[in-house]
């Protein structure tokens, strides 16, 4: 799925690597800063940072994404009225605290929009509020606005790397993607592991280019660029209140070829998706599931999200165990649930092209069960670091390789294709959530 | 649920009440027997217990439910067939090979049947075959053939105890429930735990009475009863390519009333659907989802099942960690795949008996919070031994308390209900299944 196959030996290689992704496109500056602050709900000391995206000159030239779930976030009620408005000059991300379904959510956000846009010279309804953290907590206004003009004052153009790394939270480290078009760019940041809202993330998602493309456009080819990047993602099938995809154009370059841009764009949804999975939380093993000849391509998607959230499958993957029973089971239980009825005798199922599955029974042996393993094993990211205290903790802080547990399913029903990612289910996933929020 | 309250400080304690649950109703014999065998895919020795249950004469009153899974094991295929038949007279289990799309299976099944009955003295038709244990696996029939002799040596009335603790495998403890109507009894046992398939387990439960009900209202009263018990439960949202529940009626007993036969029968579906939940693999504690107010039944199972698969929601749990915004997000991740556009202005969740969301908004303080942990650490069923080379284990073989967590959740949309039974997402959970199958 991802255009490159990268492989890093340590942090400060992946960080290098990073560097030559980060360049920002022209007519934006971005700015950090961090500060300490007490919540209302359960007073004990916490940390949170803004996060600044600013456009030198408000541009008509963006589209995003927001979240299905039905308890949205106040910024995603904000965002949602923003697409109707001219043009937007800047975004502001605060971590920490999601502000959904706070009492007085939207009035906060709108609060932190207007200070934003009184120190930078916009309009309010230019701001995009984003926020992500925990749920149910409420926005910490004074303290947020009291910060503020130490994000604007570190505003700078070059590298998109300080947001990079000022939106991410419990992700293991900053993610950036870009490709080139003609004379200009697109470059995209994100935070989070995907679908799941864990402690104190979500996904965020800011893709940036200076080529001129017109919002119609724009939006267009954004929500098509879901389909093959963040909607085919799965870590721990959990849907954030939060997950935003924001791309803005400043409209600097002009844009020689729509398509290009469009390859492009999708390239950098692609990369940035399987980044997140990878460093998800507690992902230890990305799974990449090819569905083919399926009746459709939703049936195709939903037959692959199935697989990568099967609890005891992803369990499986994650001892390095070829238990592909419980593969086929997880097919069974979709199809049984979803489709009963459907003739299953077309059946096909490999595993890193290891047929195991076909004519309607399991094609295993012992030496199967030897390079099934081998497979796996390649797979890995890394090996599960004995606990302190019980606690589970990701040993690296660098996405070592890019390979991926391939699983390929053929449905023998028609034409259609989905390919989907997901990650196992180990000790580092409950280590990180079945601890207090903190 | 529970019908009981029960609470043991020991393993000799919870054997000494399942004593009290376990005598079998009149015209059943059950006897098991244990051998070791080499499986033919992954050649490294292996132990199988086979369980006989056995009628004194063929019975035509006799139901069985079994699992939706598409990929069913050839037991449930050949017991599909068996349905039909006019009269049942003996059931064969074994364990650790569940025998589900092996080549051949069938056949396998048949041929287990057809020795059994030869020993018995009855009809291959008359015996229904049952199997869990690894997915797509070969029964080692020459071994199952040669062992079933000493499984009829020795059978036994009496107790129902031998097949109880025959047919568990991961289980933490056999499960035993009762209930008496006039002179009779209905008594059933269970292993697994719930929908999974883990390792070694699946859902299989035995119904036996001596009350004499007609197989007709026998099918029609055990169908009723999933949808108060073993439908309403799931441990970690897999489903079993093995699951069955069968009912037998050995006819020894003129029911007084059939109303009173299916209350029991209902008591003692909902007893075990709960056992099964409260020694699922890695289960620390049991969550009871209440849903009301819902548009209708189905919905409310739907939501419900939906909190108690969340597995962010799970860790919280886990954690003792009353992080209620990942409840309200598994609501709002439901609802609005499954029914985009649901006024939800009236939603009102309660946990413990405590507000925690209404009005739109949340509904928190530190006060709530530390009532909220307090009673998430009444309901823990166990605290987290120190692991022993990275694995997890549960310390206990049997229920502490039969308290849960309880979660309220009124929709404000309609007239219906539902409750459902979950647990929460451990480090034991992933010991169990993310080591090697053997």
């Amino acid at each position: 799925m991802s255009s490159t196959s990268l492989q890093f030996t340590d942090r400060s290689a992946h960080r290098a690597w990073l560097a030559t992704q980060a360049a920002l496109p022209a007519g934006f500056r971005v700015g950090t800063t961090r500060f300490d602050f007490t919540p209302r709900e359960a007073p004990k000391p916490a940390k949170m940072t803004l996060t600044l995206i600013v456009l030198d000159e408000p541009s008509p030239d963006f589209a995003a994404m927001f979240t299905k779930n039905a308890m949205p976030g106040a910024p995603v009620l904000v965002g949602r009225r923003r697409l109707d408005g001219p043009a937007l000059a800047a975004i502001v991300v605060n971590n920490k605290i999601s502000n959904v379904c706070a009492p007085g959510g939207v009035e906060a956000s709108e609060r932190i929009c207007a200070e934003t846009a009184r120190l930078l010279g916009f309009g309010a309804q230019q701001i995009l509020p984003s926020s992500t953290g925990v749920i149910g907590w409420g926005l910490p206004v004074e303290a947020m606005t009291a910060a503020l003009p130490a994000a604007v004052a570190a505003l700078a153009g070059g590298s998109i790397m300080p947001a990079a790394e000022g939106i991410v939270t419990t992700d293991l480290y900053p993610k950036v993607r870009r490709a080139a078009v003609g004379a200009g760019s697109i470059v995209g940041i994100a935070k989070g592991a995907g679908m799941i809202e864990p402690n104190l993330a979500t996904m965020l998602v800011y893709i940036l280019t200076d080529l001129s493309v017109p919002r119609t456009a724009l939006r267009a080819m954004l929500a098509r660029a879901m389909d093959v990047s963040f909607n085919i993602i799965s870590v721990d099938s959990d849907t954030s209140t939060s997950d935003t995809v924001t791309a803005i154009s400043s409209g600097r370059v002009p844009c020689p070829d729509l398509a290009a841009f469009e390859r492009g764009l999708q390239q950098v949804c692609r990369d940035l998706a399987e980044d997140v999975v990878r460093n998800g939380e507690g992902v230890r093993h990305v799974i990449r599931v090819a569905v083919r000849s399926a009746a459709d391509a939703p049936q195709a998607r939903a037959l692959g999200k199935a697989i990568v959230n099967a609890p005891l499958f992803k369990c499986a993957v994650a001892g390095n165990d070829p238990n592909v029973g419980r593969l086929v089971q997880a097919i069974g239980k979709h199809v049984g649930a979803q489709a009963p009825g459907t003739d299953l005798s077309r059946l096909r199922v490999r595993m890193g092209g290891i047929e195991i599955f076909a004519e309607g029974v399991f094609q295993l042996d012992p030496a199967k069960e030897t390079a099934l393993v081998a497979h796996l094993k390649a797979a890995e990211l890394y090996a599960s670091a004995p606990p302190k205290d019980g606690v589970f903790t990701a040993p690296i802080d660098y996405p070592p390789h890019e390979r991926c547990v391939e699983i390929d399913v053929e449905l023998g029903q028609g034409q259609a294709a989905a390919t989907v990612l997901g990650g196992d289910l180990t000790h580092e996933y409950v280590s990180e959530n079945a601890d207090y929020r903190s």
